[in-house]
């Protein structure tokens, strides 16, 4: 059995890898902390784990946390991660950090999108991005793994397939439900104010675009500019990322085809969501609802030369605690699957 | 392991059973019977289940399908299982039955809340009403299983534990998620029209009534009449029943504690949702959507001398698929957990 | 014109109540309160207001901006306005009071459901309960106006005209929207949280009781007894109440057809909502949303000798400043439609 | 007074009309067609209206009705429009066109974009793009009108003040609530598979595109290509248009202030909605819901060179009821604001 902490487990993304965790065959739980609820029955802040998992919130710091266990979850803000992982290094304890603190190798990205100078330059080699799709063998030795922001998740394994198509410029439009803000209620969050919004709350300027320029700049072999807009939904889960990528020549709908099933070939979480009849013919969030898969689809615009590049996922899920869970599987060298394999729930 | 059929498959219960099933150890599926979409594969109609289960519906009758397993669960509507189960009990074949065709022990109901003569009326002794909770004994031994109503499960689950204190006439309000109504399209489910409804579709003459007072006479050793109304919220999954008792001389708080304390020791699947601080103080369906779990609570109000019990289902699971499954273990001997031990996700 | 001022305007009532008086023919407006958003444009707050009412609010308290008026809306917190209401009064402003403080007109009830003995007793018979259906004489020659409670509004219009077969315990059964919880964000109305809930909130004990049974009280010539659950759904605007009234002996349906009828003739706000066919058979709030309207009709259920009365309102309109503004109308010899005379929006 | 008939009058945008009309001081309803529900009373179709407007469809046809008015407003399906136009034009009949049939100027668009050899490309000219905005003049002296697409309405609208930057090519990302798919059900729409979508309904060759390249190219002055991708979100009513215009070079923020600013100069239904405090930074569909208004605004991205033109409107209003009864009163010489100043409903 591996001894697993979660540093902030009663956050929205701890509570996702509780309810993970808790049932997976190969993980029992060492100390799941919880400043705020320091003492009090997980339950109390996960309802629907009542009945399922029985344990309490420790009022631990980072490192004691982390010096139970054999790999440890931080589920924290930004800028609270880099203050701790260095002493967590030490111990030896391995890392899945949830944070953007590790996720740019190139510590000048720090400065023009998260506006500080990164403490410790050196450590972002250390860590995988952990996104399994794109790193899995990086992933079966890393120690320290780096979970993607969930837009950039999304945004990334849908237009990954795209790479030898890639413009210099794309645009990324993505739509999120409620829960990517997690639990902290502000005014922006009041539900008579937040029902019913197609919110453009940040039209211009999201940090997950640097995330996906590193990755999708790597595949492409050039540096591809992200323009990226993000939008709040009536939905609590769930994102959809609309890529749009212009094409310099004509492309046939056969070589798309062809791009997604070769690069997706035997990925355990990732569905080619496409029908030409029924239903469900491109990707849509809701059919992910509380499951690991990453739905990926495309159109393609013959008219203004434009791929449209689908991606769906869980924000919570495939898009934070489920590819954590996945990225710590390989890790250990565990089947990837493990405490992961549910499909999702519908209607819902 | 267990030969399994599900006769109408491509319904949202059909959709519940497949989820569980297909995952369910001891299960292995035989037929999957759907007229409509005879030959399309699972995932055409249940998007959740691409990547999980890979079949296809067949257009095989009842009994060709029930032939072939070693237990059948029958979704079909109301008046079609009563024209089939006769002629598989002839095989030997298990029933779990889905529609309220053999919910009723009294013949003469049938003809009062469903308007027709029951065919059968000797089988109906033989088909335990499915509810673990109030039947787990019968169902150990049983061959045949009716499966409740989903809100008359939610009404008696929530109110059984209160048998002394029932008043003779009791008032059942309850509020369903739209899946309840299934998934054919209409005008009454078109989304512009039954979005953001609370609409009491039926206030008077619900027949899962007949179900509940069934339960409820039963164990309070005297004849309750229910008062029920029906009313559609929105939301897709869920079932909150209010169920409002008036008693004749004072109760203590205690006195009913103890009351639900007692009756619900140990059930895997019952869980006593009461909080004096916190968001979760009550039962509330958004917390077991996906789960099995039955979630219930109570409040005292003396001024009225009434008791409100309070019961929250997920009407697909607990209120129909889950306990089916739950039936279908105890009937075979096995853990009745199996299959249905996940937590439902939340927040979602 | 008359000069209006509004006190905590910034609230969801204070915007309905600018919406509405913005665009009223003999309005002026003098005063807007707001100590939150003294200074701050009217827009800022109620977004829906720009380019419709070019104001800001003032930091005035609630006695300097009554004395610039001639009739003065308190939408403050329940005894808020009994504090300053003795000394509008002496400034000869006609007060229409958005809070429970002048509702009841038994001082004890204040001990029993709100906690505190009443400081003037002696005013509130001074003050008319302000629903137009049951007291549109009085408020002819009112100079001060208790509006109802939300809940109560729909309760005891929807159930009035049953006067003659009022049981002496009836059962208030309510489902409201967000928006009574007014605009100040916690984590109960997060909306992670708060989507998607039927959420039992006050299941005993909710005050709004005490008015109905009050006014149904007196129409029934005896004491009724109201036993009151609230429930939240998954909506911001709209209250369903289903009032479940027990009767001693047979009724027809004619007779609670004509009872209707004859209540509500030529009333300019209550419609009956029954219909044989068709989709709208019941009050339901969807289609009253924005508007004035009171939806009212009932079902009859005659195994369990249950008449179950259906209201459904707006809960900031008919429910607050819907309700309030026909009310001042009366007061100043207005026709009561004024202001008010436009339809719901449908779908929404 | 101006006898108006309204042709098609049971769907969304006919209630739309009717609620509009009903209330307009200078209009007298004549005919309101409806195939289906002729005979039927409107309010059993526009549940809204009872109590409001007490008339009954017809089951005339387009002619006999546009016989009886000085206007007709054709709310017809696509091709429905083309058939009955040229005999409305000799009976000297105004037309207000919803349809697409007379959007485009370019008689070989259609062949594009809507596969038909368009049957009078000489009345193409007659009729004037119903959008005030950018026809003012023009719709003042026109007898014919095509009222704009509401995607498209939103796109153009929004962007319009950008035509000095306006690239060769363009993405309008459109989301959409349900109502805009009209009232007809089908799997598509039925609650419990629409409810919670983010779906790329039509992610690429959306026909509004060729309305939006017509209108921006003209204005620009060159050929603008349009890239659209249709989104349905989860709510009723409403459209964000999210159009990204790539810039060759630098601009200022104080440049694109000031194009809005002096685009919309005293337009009486477009609102600048940015702030950079407060919720209401960005236009967002929540806040024009039920009303006229227009709400534009827009992000510079300089990192990717991208303005972010943000358009948010009621589509079933400014997209279509409430744009086409602002049209026909500058068609007539009236205010353009007559019947339609009245604010949106918040929160809802």
């Amino acid at each position: 059995m591996v001894k697993v902490s979660v540093v902030g487990a009663s956050g929205y993304v701890g509570g996702e890898l509780l309810r993970i965790l808790s049932r997976h065959p190969d993980v029992e739980l060492a100390s799941l902390t919880s400043r705020q609820y320091a003492g009090e029955y997980v339950h109390k802040v996960h309802p629907n784990l009542k009945g399922v998992l029985n344990a309490r919130f420790t009022g631990e710091d980072a490192l004691t946390a982390a010096s139970k266990a054999d790999v440890v979850f931080l589920a924290l803000p930004h800028k609270a991660s880099v203050s701790v992982v260095p002493e967590i290094i030490k111990l030896g304890v391995k890392i899945v950090d949830m944070s953007a603190d590790f996720r740019l190798k190139d510590p000048e990205q720090y400065k023009i999108w998260y506006g500080y100078e990164h403490p410790y330059p050196e450590l972002l080699k250390k860590f995988v991005y952990g996104l399994p799709e794109l790193h899995r063998d990086e992933l079966r030795s890393a120690s320290y793994v780096a979970v993607p922001g969930c837009m950039a998740a999304s945004a990334i394994i849908s237009s990954a397939p795209l790479y030898r198509y890639m413009s210099d410029q794309i645009v990324v439009d993505a739509k999120i439900g409620s829960s990517g803000a997690g639990g902290k209620p502000s005014l922006s969050t009041h539900y008579s104010e937040r029902y019913g919004v197609i919110r453009p709350y940040k039209p211009a300027g999201h940090r997950h675009a640097a995330e996906i320029e590193q990755e999708l700049s790597r595949l492409a072999g050039k540096g591809v500019v992200v323009g990226m807009s993000a939008h709040a939904v009536n939905i609590v889960r769930g994102i959809l990322t609309t890529t749009h990528i212009f094409v310099g020549s004509e492309v046939t709908l056969q070589d798309l085809w062809k791009a997604y099933r070769e690069f997706y070939r035997d990925e355990p979480f990732v569905r080619f969501m496409m029908d030409r009849t029924g239903l469900y013919r491109y990707p849509d969030p809701k059919v992910v609802v509380g499951s690991n898969f990453a739905d990926v689809g495309f159109a393609y615009d013959s008219h203004s030369r434009r791929i449209v590049a689908l991606g769906a996922i869980d924000n919570l899920m495939k898009g934070a605690a489920g590819t954590a869970v996945q990225s710590m599987n390989l890790m250990l060298g565990l089947d990837e699957k493990k405490g992961l394999d549910f499909p999702a729930i519908h209607p819902v």
